[in-house]
């Protein structure tokens, strides 16, 4: 049995989400079917997350063990031959047998990307967040001091998820304009449900004037996910690389 | 009566081109349904230029004439929440009864996107065209000076439009790259059926090696379209900016 890993670029939106469900289609479902018809065994993927619906990745990285006599790199080009337009493999490479795609990884990057002008963008709308309303860059960017560090992020997480512990490392998180496009970059060892679109969300209500960036802190330290931000809509959402 | 010049922003990928065709989904048709819906009248869309299916506009211009009383700059939101989400009014305006968007159009700008790498993109790929050989940008600036000023462009024609001179001036022409993305800017006052597409075409042709930078000048002295290179996928086109 060989260990593939593999690195894959898709585009959400037509999916519901990365991971398996029944009657839905789903990256990995698709992904797992199209090794399948390759190897003609039956595969279980290891993703290294799991995104939402509408969310894009550039470089998720995922495993499968496999008997298969297709050389490891040869997968790569094997698989983009079966797999829809909207699914990528980059990259196919045998790795140890201890690698787990989940397990193994040391952190995450997150782009969150908006569009922001008075009127909605046509062009590349799925790939971004419209938002009409002028934003304070200054003040974002002074808000996100408070984010980065070590914190208990109860505040910015959608219940639902039973992580034994809120606590993460933010070491990265910082706001880049070029014209109208703005990219909000996140880096952590990990990520609570929903909390980088609720850290978006929170950026928004201190970028429009909302909140104060002071009150970030505050946020922080209630632990009541009521006074954070809303969940920014996914299409603005793209994993952008996963570090091991 | 009133002539309202609208700016438009629109996402080609599902739409049969600009012009009206009968049982067919166009830009235009979709604009002129949206503005009968509003003004309970008849309307004959005036668009700067036909564009191919596939092919996206950052800021196409088109007037017509109402005698509507909806104020002249409500257009806008009153039209974009009766349209698709892959077509947004960008700006409405009442200009002169003389302006005609394509009559009065001095020139105009595209700019054609590349995705270069060895795989496929998977997002933006609705964008882009992914191209995968490696391409030398220093040949492809070089044969933009050949393409650049006055000259009877009938090798970068698809034969089957009806105009009577095939010299148009280029005024501008040039690549950026950045990371994997390479765009092409052209202006000129004027363009010939899908020279834009066979302008780039032959500059991959340059920028893989199958023919020279020189060879472009002797290209564009043959008029033999034969010469030239391929029409590349409208998906790459974007309209950028019309001038007046």
């Amino acid at each position: 049995m060989k260990n593939i890993r593999i690195k894959i670029e898709y585009d959400g939106t037509n999916y519901f989400g990365w991971q398996v469900q029944k009657d839905r289609v789903t990256v990995q479902g698709t992904l797992e079917e199209a090794i399948a018809s390759l190897t003609k065994e039956k595969i279980k993927l290891i993703g290294c997350s799991r995104t939402d619906t509408g969310v894009h990745a550039k470089e998720y990285v995922a495993n499968f063990f496999t008997s298969s006599t297709v050389p490891s790199d040869k997968f790569r080009e094997a698989l983009n031959s079966r797999l829809p337009k909207d699914i990528v493999i980059l990259e196919s490479k045998e790795v140890s047998e201890n690698f787990h795609a989940r397990y193994n990884s040391k952190g995450k990057k997150y782009i969150y990307t908006i569009y922001n002008r008075k009127q909605p963008c046509a062009i590349y709308r799925n790939y971004m967040y419209s938002f009409s309303r002028e934003l304070q860059l200054d003040k974002m960017e002074h808000a996100c001091k408070y984010i980065i560090g070590t914190h208990d992020f109860t505040a910015f997480k959608t219940k639902g998820s039973s992580v034994k512990s809120s606590v993460r490392n933010i070491n990265e998180l910082y706001i880049n304009k070029k014209e109208n496009i703005i990219k909000i970059a996140v880096s952590a060892d990990g990520f609570l449900y929903n909390m980088v679109r609720i850290i978006v969300g929170t950026l928004l209500d201190v970028g429009t004037g909302k909140i104060e960036p002071e009150y970030v802190k505050k946020i922080i330290d209630s632990k009541d996910r009521t006074k954070a931000g809303k969940v920014v809509p996914a299409c603005g959402l793209c994993l952008e690389e996963v570090f091991y």
